[in-house]
């Protein structure tokens, strides 16, 4: 997805995004809202920097985390919100409704959470078949059952028909932080590997084949399931030496690896061909023409590990079910700051960029 | 809003109530969902008690009160969320964006709890001028910090033009239960006297006038505020004699009446004449041919409060600004059990049930 010019233009291309990288924080000036905004790539960062960040600053919003943090009678709770408007509501592996219960559970599992509760708010859709309607009520209790939560609050409205799509859904998320957990985004340290907890881009890759707009049959599952087993590993493998984790949604891996990038000013190298991609997956994301590290991923984390301890940590990760293909997939370093870096399988590298535009819309 | 037959018909009418009221839960029965189910009447109850809880049922889930609760590190938490759908986002008197703030802050508030902190999750139309995007996180900002609470988390994502109404918000509020807070839906014992913080109808009035389908021109604002003043005060005041509280948004005081009345298996007796009811209100409401009782707030309370501290509470709550207009209203009976029943100014009574349809949809 990225640009493969000459030595000459590639590199004036790295000192732009180098300069880019440090004149933070990115600026709104966009007129309107386009899709882009939503894809977790560089609009969604102007608009999250430029627009609602100003606005809406205090200490506690975590702007670069996956969950604000809140502290209440001695004890710090983390705390995360999301909304999912997913289309198709249901796909090969899962449905909205899993979709709701672990996004909002993942995102405090990487923050070093174990989520106690959460609540569930449903825009539903005039005209929405009851049956479609109890089936996804079921997927969100037995996906709260699987991941030890319980909903603890609710709300319902209602719109007309065509002013949504079938139904969108909001959980909020509410855990106490692990008292093992020392995460930052501004934890990465150079020498820090990078560990995936298994293959990328199932879920995007899942919703886009239920759409059907392509005639491509692959056996492709989406990945939704809960991150708490395999955070819950790092943490006790790692220990102070987990330095932080984020799980790979909008924007897949590559959109992870900048933001973190960025955050902590270091730079990611990451080794192509160290990263596991299930064969479906690669074959259809080339029929399609993307690249599998920016495609959203449901149920994997990266997380950085200081490097004495990041075998013992990998080895953890692989215990836990769902995690076998676990991998090291590259390193923290100190140049070039802001920038992640891919050592192709054919002995290059290349600039791993933020999209500015979104290949796979509306995928969670 | 309610059938007004001969003696006998009425008669029939009520003991079907009363049987429908003692034989709860409510079934659903639906084939889709209708605009009804978000409506906040009969519908709505159907939807929630005979699809949503038995497939997510729990301790910690609230049915029958306006916030879950949470238990952690010996600290009771009350933990409510909300979908906001308001069209047109701008009405006199506010916008979403601080319906959204005040609407969880309330729920809050009626449960006992100061809101801490609350979460903002928007669904936003692709093409939204981005103008309207930054009034509405204005706005957001400044009712954060109007009702002393924190916005920790947050989260964006974009649907295509069409498939949302320029945007819908999510909050999701978290407080401290307040010590001198004892209430519960079940509180309500006969004697109790209701108050009311203030005048009813005019939120959903003015968002009806806004719509611009009628041509109506009225001086009628949103009463969008916090209650955690008027809460403060009414616990202050009445301490435990305070049975319960409930803020009166879709559905208006009728449709709260109707859920504690059915929930505790009391009677609520309601003098129309006492409901503070302003003459824009009360004019367009004639117009309109819809009852004030079943029109929405955003900034009005119903307090359950113990015969001996009624007068006390009541004055306690017109000190709070914004509450003058606070009133005695009525009283809770023994029977007829699960009923709300009105006098009206002409010396006869009348039942004011539950709404099957929704004369204001998309108010809130």
């Amino acid at each position: 997805m990225s640009g493969t010019g000459n030595g000459a233009t590639r590199e004036l291309r790295m000192r732009e995004i180098v300069e880019q990288a440090r004149s933070k924080p990115a600026r709104f000036r966009d007129a309107q809202i386009t899709m882009a905004h939503g894809a977790g790539g560089k609009a969604s960062q102007s608009l999250i920097e430029g627009l609602l960040l100003p606005a809406l600053r205090n200490d506690a919003l975590a702007p670069l985390g996956d969950a604000g943090t809140l502290s209440l009678a001695g004890s710090a709770l983390a705390i995360s919100t999301d909304s999912f408007v997913v289309t198709p509501i249901r796909f090969a592996g899962g449905s909205i409704g899993e979709l709701a219960v672990n996004g909002t559970v993942n995102d405090l599992a990487v923050s070093g959470a174990r989520a106690l509760a959460i609540t569930l708010s449903l825009v539903l859709e005039e005209g929405l078949p009851a049956s479609e309607l109890r089936a996804e009520v079921d997927a969100i209790a037995r996906a709260a059952e699987a991941a030890g939560v319980q909903v603890i609050a609710g709300d319902t409205k209602v719109v007309e028909r065509g002013h949504a799509d079938a139904m969108y859904a909001c959980t909020t998320g509410i855990g106490a932080i692990d008292p093992r957990a020392q995460l930052s985004p501004r934890g990465l340290a150079p020498g820090d590997r990078i560990l995936v907890s298994g293959s990328i881009g199932e879920h995007g890759m899942a919703v886009m084949l239920a759409r059907d707009e392509f005639s491509l049959e692959a056996d492709i599952r989406s990945d939704t399931r809960s991150l708490w087993p395999a955070a819950d590993a790092l943490l006790a493998a790692a220990g102070p030496d987990l330095h932080c984790m984020r799980d790979a949604t909008r924007g897949g891996i590559a959109s992870v690896l900048n933001e973190l990038a960025r955050a902590s000013g270091v730079a990611a190298l990451v080794k192509e061909g160290c990263v596991p991609v299930s064969a479906a997956v690669a074959g259809a994301a080339e029929l399609l023409g993307i690249d599998p590290m920016y495609v959203a991923n449901e149920g994997k984390l990266l997380a950085f590990v200081a490097p004495h301890r990041a075998d013992v940590a990998l080895a953890a990760l692989r215990a836990v079910p769902g995690c076998e293909q676990a991998a090291d997939i590259g390193e923290i370093a100190l140049e070039p700051p802001g920038m992640v870096l891919v050592d192709t399988a054919f002995g290059g590298r290349r600039v791993m960029d933020l999209l500015a535009g979104d290949p796979l819309p509306r995928i969670c």
